[in-house]
């Protein structure tokens, strides 16, 4: 990781929205092709993290997920988490991100990027904060500024959501807001 | 874990119900959607002791399945194994806790509850005794009386149900039950 | 493992039929149910092996496939590997593995078993070998002659095929055949 | 491994086709037969590298699968990537090694195969660069020039992939054609 501690959370602080890749990192990379869909392997505990902070954030942050990939179920998983914005089977990446700041009026320096593979590159190296699952390749690890002990799939966005949560200082406002109604987000 | 082996052993004895979260307790938090249905990837060896517990202690104990996501199958697979209710879009757990053991004449000494994330917070400290399994969020393992040594779905539940069973002295006639018939549950 | 090596390659001298148990054994133990079918995760280097050992002993060497669940499609995966009879939604193993025995004019002795949880227990117990993965129950492995260094479904099945065919010295037979015809069994 | 780094780079120069067998090697070896078809799962990494290393070399290096089982959807997902040629239902994998490169005017030493089973023994006896997964069968291990360090579906192709360009000084390449655009491949 190329970012200490401190630094990193002035750095979290400006964040507004967050970019995710789809495979690798909201799945441990599994692709299976049944009857014309793409069945994707998501994770519920990150899902229940999504679904929990833009509940508790609201418009004050936008999730974008961006995959290089078709996927024919893509706007109906991020809508049931209230995800902002998803493009599917895209290969410039980095002009998407592009287009979706400049709408929002945010600059690079106020997003983060999670991704794990070369296709992610450029994104993670333009972005104010860049993440990555423990599984990435080489090459993206290098210039990640916050590596996740936990791969793809496997808990690593759920993990990267707590760290910004803590770091703008509301991870304890949603778990109280979780034990204070039993349960209920 | 914040509970002594023997003091935990007492606080079995007066278990009379056993409430389960689904995802990442009885599943490894894999989240699969596919034509309108979500299959989830159970585990033989956790069914094959919810069912074989069920059929020794009967309405002596009460298993209750509560989902905070909308489930296709999960009265199926509970039928399957004389689980006595489920639940599942449940926003509110704690809620139907109440409800459940206010029916049931019971207290929530009388209950355990099986959790892994932070919608199962209040449920498992208003429990007399909660476990979790080992991969559960860091909130929830800071309150577990028990934490299983197995991840979800891979074992968690079965080594839960073997530390009550052998706990009322009720184990060793279901290994004895399987043994004596040559696999009869 | 309560048997030495060597004894133990003078009990799987004597086998003329093996017995395995399905879920937790030839799978890890997933349960996953879409549509009415139960679609089970095999995996290939056993069933290259179930096969290839069928094909070089023939009729010397029973392989009989034993379920407590039912199973839609246990026959299919089965016929393709020349397994010579399956059993699903058994309740007393031990029943049919007795009468599969007598049909076949074989004693316990000659029996080899694998079975990886309490279901199991009386056939691995009356068995001439008895065989287990590496991550079955406590009990089960207590009672095992051979345990094998891999789970269910990742290779425990080949390991212990592969332990049988050197012990009866016609594992190297096997790997030739497969080396001498660029792979063809 | 039975040969050395400087020495394999100078054999990985030579390499004009690869072959590469399917379950084990571009899966983890799990089976799943649904509805009559075999739906493999598939790793994202390797797809991507594969379909890159394509598009940067082009006709000078023939990609081939070849699989020993029937497979539904295996030129579905080769053509996906540009992948030259598919074979499923073979049992005989070296003759059509042998038919693939007599026709491409090629010999055994422009040839790199990658397997994991006894299936694949000769064809790997008979390729310039023979390479596996670290969890293939003993006796290939024992042949293979290299083997990765990770297992099958899991990334081993992608490292071998990565190997081979290398070698050929095409990598560094491949990685700025991928940061350069953003993304695309």
């Amino acid at each position: 990781m190329k970012t200490e501690k401190k630094q990193l959370t002035e750095k979290l602080k400006k964040i507004r929205a967050i970019f995710m890749d789809v495979d690798g990192v909201l799945t441990d990379g599994s692709a299976i092709f049944i009857n014309g869909t793409t069945p994707k392997v998501w994770n519920v505990r990150d899902r229940l993290a999504i679904k929990a902070m833009k509940g508790l954030l609201g418009d004050d942050l936008a999730v974008i997920w961006i995959t290089g990939r078709p996927c024919t179920e893509l706007k109906d998983r991020a809508s049931e988490l209230g995800v902002d914005r998803t493009y599917s089977n895209i290969s410039n990446k980095y002009q998407i991100m592009e287009a979706e700041l400049s709408v929002r009026g945010l600059s690079f320096e106020e997003a983060l990027y999670i991704g794990d593979d070369l296709i992610d590159l450029r994104c993670m190296e333009a972005s104010g904060v860049s993440c990555a699952p423990k599984d990435a390749a080489a090459e993206v690890l290098a210039v990640a500024d916050y590596i996740s002990d936990k791969p793809g799939g496997k808990g690593a966005v759920r993990d990267i959501l707590e760290l910004f949560l803590k770091a703008i200082d509301r991870w304890d406002d949603l778990v109280e807001k979780f034990r204070g109604v039993g349960g209920s987000n």
